[in-house]
């Protein structure tokens, strides 16, 4: 049987097109009968239907999306070890990291149900009307947040789970209101299947009008183009390549009427080590720092690709200490071969770099070898390709003479998801320019810690300047990666009945709103002016 | 003198090259020595001088930004008669009109004064390390918005205060604390020079770093794209032409890293009128939007430019009525030349075309002259031009058989700042598709009312889909404004004295954040886990 495109509640495979994914680890196909990529008829219905759905999703409660978005966490789980292992096929990746993001996924699903039914994402704001106030009355203003539209969202090749079908993107989509087209990820295709057809069914269980979910297979370029040119398409997510975001980004914005895009994509995440707390710590900061540039063989957007040292005693025994970490570290597949190729290039560019010298790397790199270079701080400045991210467990070393130069090479960066200082208090005291200048390049900043483990939580920034997303106004991880695909609407003088739950006088829904400039639960005792 | 571009806290007139403004009324110029263009030298000096205040910005306390959004508007109020009349001159405004904007400008400063005190604006949130959870520990993740750069505002014509030098978008990005440098407007340079030298005598006054105002003069195509594609311009807004807004966000998108361009272009502002409610109130509705339509010569960006007919018995009466309305309705000069040739020449595609009928218009039509113009629904549908707007006090009736045309039209605009409907309650509910359909196109949903107006305050959204507005996502007018112009980031585990006070553990501003989930203002007893 063909895997098929999933178009609303039914499936559909009309192209004989295919598409396969590889198993990393055994370099075999995993299976021969493929998955239809979908042809322009399907686009067309899948989009439209899209179109319809957003409608009736309007008018619904958002306690049932809260149900809907809970019911998928169900569907889920309930595919049990089959997820698993069928993860583990198309990636690579460990049972016990498949496992975990499997946790993360549903986890995530139910952070934006509580987020759906605590409703201040709606931000409603309430101000009454004055109607004696001079020289002019004062209407009734009410504005909240509203649904945008269809989303398509485009998957990540590094999380399978929690940045794909029912991953942040789409989850924070539908827990919005909106339709949600997911393409398939060409890596993962029986991943995305299963769990596609999990989300098919909670839709169906809990009464999602027909076309709440579609996911469509097909080549990355051509469907990608479609889709995101697509007049019915509202707002588009995106988590891969710096080219492949910029393109959609450039696509969206050529529209007769653009649309947003958040693509998530290029980011080497610099980490600053100051020198003083090397004299005590070297070895715990070296061991973090391995552990974070080798986890998952390097295929996270936090990795640690860029550290940078303020030369001191310690400096030479910390690098030797990285470095012995890295060559100590297993080796892992990689999780497609265009990606184990990119990594190739990169360290092979890299390595064959006059200026750079390598501290550590295993000949031959087979599969996603760990590997360190450094190279002193001017020359990384006069070389722009040493400052763009290779895709893996690497990470360039950049030796900086003193805090001066280090922040000549802070400034060069571009747009960053991350920027880590290791330091004593004194030296973050002491460096708070440095810091500020970190900040000035980054979505989030941390502390003595690594980049990689991206808390799922109210105050995560997963974003930054570009080119590490398109908008660095938005968060692609935590409860207000909602906000994403919303827009605000303002009613003004309109009757009780005909406004959204959330704007009610009675405050239906016992969600806390800004009544007159004030915070506050409770409802307006008095009927709204017009309409009554 | 020639008056000059202004610069930080210096004056610099180094071009020969000079524009000059025109009286409306008189049609002579205003003065003989007019204001030197910005050489690229000094569009350098001002953007390098607001890079550096930028910096210095991010570490002064909001309440002294605060102070300054107040002292701008003390010492616009000083100003005086002189201001008036300035405006007057440029304008040909009334002079009630440009009294009562003034006083919006400077309650628009004063609000976002509070705005900046409250502290809520910068949605600061924490969520404390749990050092002990299972499987990992949890790190201390803070989060808040901060500014977002240097903003470059282009001003706008029909409102030489309130949306021009200190108005809601100069106003909005100074408060997020970020520099501005505003292009002037060529048609009210005199009154720039008047209103920039109240923003930099409050500047001086405050203490703010120099640079974190300037004012260039220009011809707008020329300085609007250097400035736009400027390395150190982060942000722009702008009020002003379809095609003048969309180029600039073309050269935004265009940059080697993009960036956000929130330009408030083009809207028709339907308004529909359901038939029951013209058989009790057809003259009060032909009054109000006679006088809607007329307003400050009709140039308003919510003038209703378009209304929806649902044809019944009553039809005809009011649109003689409104047609009457406007034929004794008063002429007065339009703001420049070019606004009054692109009047004449809408006037003149619409009344030249075959479908569409002239319901009220003064012959010769010299300057803004009020017109009504009524077509058939099937033409409307049949031809894109009519649905374009014509800047003035002109308005175009579509009579559509039943609601389901209705719809059909509604669903053919483009975006809109506003939607409006006239109808009983009866009508409102029963037609809660048309109501759907309209906010689908809109960001403000009016019932009963007109357009015009556009309150400042918590609740408004002044934006809208494309072409409204190049950002659906954000508010010009009200409190929100200032969310346009700033950015989160993520703080991880920073020692307490390291984060913005916005962010610390004692909560010294006294502001409502979220903490661990919930909206409060405490202060958090324990010391942040790391760093103390």
């Amino acid at each position: 049987m063909v895997r098929n495109n999933i178009i609303g509640f039914t499936n559909s495979g009309k192209s004989d097109k295919k598409i396969f994914s590889w198993n990393p680890t055994s370099g075999l196909k995993n299976s021969e009968e493929g998955f239809a990529v979908a042809n322009d008829e399907e686009i067309e219905e899948a989009l439209n239907l899209a179109k319809s759905a957003f409608s009736e999703l309007s008018g619904m409660s958002s306690i049932l999306r809260a149900e809907f978005l809970e019911e998928i966490g169900n569907q889920i789980i309930l595919l049990g070890d089959h997820l698993i292992t069928t993860v583990v096929s198309e990636t690579g990746l460990p049972d016990g990291r498949v496992i975990g993001e499997r946790g993360r996924t549903v986890n995530q699903l139910k952070m934006f149900a509580s987020v759906v039914r605590e409703g201040l994402w709606t931000e409603a704001s309430i101000d009454e009307a004055i109607p004696d106030r001079q020289p002019n009355p004062k209407s009734d203003i009410r504005k909240k947040l509203i649904p945008i539209g269809p989303v398509v969202v485009f998957t990540a090749s590094n999380f399978p789970l929690a940045f794909s079908t029912a991953g942040g993107d789409a989850a924070s989509a539908l827990a919005a209101g909106n339709p949600v087209i997911v393409k398939a990820h060409e890596a993962h295709p029986a991943t995305n299947a299963l769990v596609a057809e999990a989300i098919q069914r909670a839709a169906s269980i809990c009464g999602m009008p027909n076309g709440t979910f579609s996911t469509l297979y097909g080549n990355g370029n051509e469907i990608g183009e479609k889709l995101v040119s697509h007049k019915e398409v509202k707002a588009v997510g995106f988590t891969g390549s710096f080219s492949g975001g910029k393109a959609l980004f450039h696509i969206a914005n050529s529209r007769p009427d653009p649309i947003p895009v958040f693509a998530e994509m290029s980011s080497v995440n610099p980490v600053v080590v100051f020198p003083e707390i090397l004299s005590t710590e070297s070895s715990q900061i070296a061991a973090k720092l391995a552990n974070s540039i080798t986890l998952g063989s390097g295929q996270f957007c936090t990795n640690p690709g860029l550290i940078l040292i303020v030369e001191d005693r310690d400096t030479e025994e910390f690098i030797n200490l990285l470095g012995q970490k890295i060559s100590e570290s297993s080796v892992s597949p990689m999780l497609t071969k265009g990606i184990l190729n990119n990594y190739r290039e990169g360290i092979k560019r890299i390595k064959n770099s006059d200026k750079v010298r390598t501290v550590a790397l295993v000949e031959g790199f087979e599969n996603g070898t760990p590997a360190i270079f450094e190279v002193d701080a001017d020359d990384f400045i006069n070389d722009n390709h040493l400052a763009e991210e290779v895709f893996g467990p690497s990470s360039l070393i950049v030796r900086c003479q003193d805090t001066q130069v280090l922040k000549s090479v802070i400034e060069k960066l571009d747009g960053q998801l991350t920027g880590t200082c290791f330091g004593t208090k004194g030296e973050l005291i002491g460096n708070e320019d440095v810091l500020q200048i970190l900040q000035s390049k980054v979505g989030r900043v941390i502390i003595n810690d690594v980049p990689t483990g991206v808390e799922v939580c109210d105050s995560m920034i997963h974003g930054g300047p570009f080119p590490a997303t398109t908008d660095i106004r938005f968060t692609s991880v935590g409860s207000d990666a909602i906000k994403r695909f919303a827009r605000p609407i303002c009613y003004q003088d309109f009757p009780d009945s005909l406004l959204p739950l959330e704007l009610q006088n009675r405050n239906p829904l016992n969600i806390i709103r800004k009544v007159n400039g004030e915070l506050t639960r409770s409802s307006l005792v008095k009927l709204s002016v017009s309409g009554s």
